[in-house]
């Protein structure tokens, strides 16, 4: 373990070295293809090729450092994650996963194995510069579409790449699969005590907006029992999405938003428009939960003589990870002497982008107080070593040369 | 009643005349001593004048018609109410009250009574020109202070008055009481099928800004049973805070406002900021309830590990009407064969300002649909006629020469 401590202390040193390259002084900030994006593939290219990559970057900004298999090696494993944060970022989140992909070849000390590996540094998955997260994977997976390519074009040009080759960054030739270390962003791994755990599967999502609509009225000369409280509906519907999530395992349910109008304090509210995020691992549990939720806004407006609507941002199914990957990461994690964990992931991830071009597979790292898309955000050397452990294992045992 | 009809036909039809004069076209704006106020104090003075009325303006801008009493009567009785409007107002809400009182001046053709009628027009009532309603009838209670006068010195400079001689507003002199007509604003005479309700009692007002305080988190992420949501607080809470006025008869309250942050469909939220407006015509009861919700935000909290505080906005005690005036009022209404109905206003009104100087009174009349600060705000003509009877019954009989 003590190549994997030193490696983990360099991991995180380096995360922190390339967080000063930053769009605002003071905040971590780097959206896609910004102006410090040049800086942190400058850097990450010095120590991919000192590591013995060969190292290019593709149409639509992912840099790509290639560790060459042993010869007649035809295969590849990906590893990777993405370079860009959201406004006010942490050190960690996306990057992390590039900087273990990077000690992992490190560690191998030159070693050719059984396949070549390739550490990708994606260049967008926050959804910050264009509000459509993903750029970099979706571009490996083919799906970046036109409407999407004339939007980021100027920016891919600005940068100084060629927006007409990002048809060449998609995913060709005999993959192994792709292999994603990320913090967690969530409280789990914490309170289970474990430094990490094998993703099972990312939820699928159903994002809502239910709108109450009821009548504004004067606050002080209408009496309670003639009232058609939007608020009220909507609060009492809140609390039936919470005790709805709370049970039904594993659903996760939010009302992050709410806008009231006329919003004055005296005045009832004659509307409130709030928004729904329902994730769940099964797609059938999630519609169901979904269609409960919606059923229970119906029967709380029939009650309060209010109406509502409900419009579908977004239906996102389920992504199952790879379950080849899964039971050799298990095993690998399993033999550093770590209890092996399966969990939810219910963020999206690049993995989900690339599950529909090769196998997929992620490994989430314990993420201290949950915190994420935070500068208090962390993750702990020793959790990093045990990635790295785990990683060499999977790399040793599985990508044998 | 063919007298009282008629006039009541003419009241309408003067309300709806003044209407016209507007700060912007299309909409019923008139703002204390904006512009269409001279129209329609120019307008009101010919009327009065024609009534037999001596017209003044005293330095705050209210209009004053003094209807001369009897040959050695030294009494007055005032009968009024507010010629501004809210923002998009209707036609009714205030000017109705002048109107009223002008009319009955007018059915008594020329007779004088045991003391003299002063119609009074109040320049200001609904606070929008500097956020403090009032001012009219506040000059006459001796209560506009140096801060107020300060703010509002241009703007009756700019009308033409003399901001020094505010002081010289106030009542004086033997004033057997004030009198309000008044729109209901609410919908208890139409459920009731009453044209006139006597207004016992003004309700106070507790107004509170009530904070959660939980923690922002990834909606994704964030187990149910880990998340401090300040939305799903605040949502249990404003149902205690309904169900609490539904258990105690009288009490209205009110979340009107709800403000999140940091208002994202897929971040749970950290706080939630909800107004809340508690108003009851018995101020032991009003703060009792008050003391209750604010217990029930501390339970709430404690159970789901939030924090919240409460801050006291306005603390307004109730205002009972004259028993003596109501006594009378009681008499002239059933006088006319019409059923007395007793009822508490959850709004305030110039009349709760009198209080302080002279008994006052007010009767309100029903308002089609529970409408008012709003366009389609509309009163009936038949009970403007019961209004004007009950009124003429009231003079005849009380205020006899």
């Amino acid at each position: 373990m003590t190549t994997y401590s030193t490696a983990a202390r360099r991991v995180i040193d380096r995360c922190l070295e390339l967080a000063q390259f930053t769009e605002e002084p003071g905040h971590i900030t780097r959206t896609f293809l910004s102006s410090p994006m040049h800086q942190v593939h400058a850097l990450l290219t010095q120590w991919m090729e000192a590591a013995g990559c060969s190292v290019r970057i593709d149409a639509v900004g992912n840099l790509i450092g290639c560790y060459p298999g042993s010869e007649g090696a035809w295969r590849r494993l990906l590893i990777g994650s993405h370079l860009d944060t959201v406004p006010h970022a942490g050190a960690f989140d996306g990057i992390l996963g590039v900087l273990i992909g990077l000690a992992l070849v490190e560690c191998l000390g030159g070693k050719p194995l059984g396949a070549a590996i390739e550490i990708i540094g994606f260049s967008e998955e926050e959804g910050v510069r264009f509000g459509t997260p993903f750029i970099g994977s979706r571009a490996l997976a083919g799906t970046v579409d036109c409407d999407l390519l004339q939007q980021i074009s100027g920016a891919i040009r600005d940068y100084g790449l060629d927006p007409l080759r990002v048809p060449e960054a998609v995913l060709h030739g005999d993959v192994i699969g792709y292999l994603e270390f990320h913090i967690e962003q969530g409280p789990v791994l914490e309170i289970l005590n474990l430094p990490l755990g094998i993703v099972d599967a990312i939820a699928g999502q159903s994002r809502y907006v239910v709108e109450f609509q009821g009548k504004a009225n004067h606050a002080g000369t209408t009496p309670m029992h003639l009232r058609r409280d939007a608020i009220a509906a909507a609060a009492e519907w809140i609390l039936t999405v919470e005790e709805e999530a709370r049970n039904t395992p594993g659903v996760m349910a939010t009302v992050g938003k709410l806008d009231v109008a006329p919003a004055a304090s005296n005045i009832i509210a004659g509307t409130a428009r709030a928004t729904l995020d329902v994730r769940h691992a099964a797609d059938a549990v999630r519609r169901s939960a979904v269609e409960r939720i919606l059923a229970a806004a119906g029967q709380i407006v029939s009650r309060r003589f209010l109406t509502y609507s409900a419009e579908q941002i977004l239906e996102q199914p389920a992504v199952e990870m790879d379950s080849c990957l899964k039971s050799l990461l298990d095993r690998a994690v399993s033999a550093i002497g770590c209890p092996v964990h399966r969990m939810i992931s219910g963020a999206g991830h690049d993995a989900m982008i690339l599950a529909q071009r090769c196998p997929a597979a992620m490994v989430f790292l314990r993420s201290p107080g949950g915190v994420s898309h935070h500068p208090g955000e962390n993750v702990l050397e020793d959790d990093v070593a045990a990635a790295l452990a785990a990683g060499g294992n999977f790399l040793e045992n599985y990508v044998y040369g």
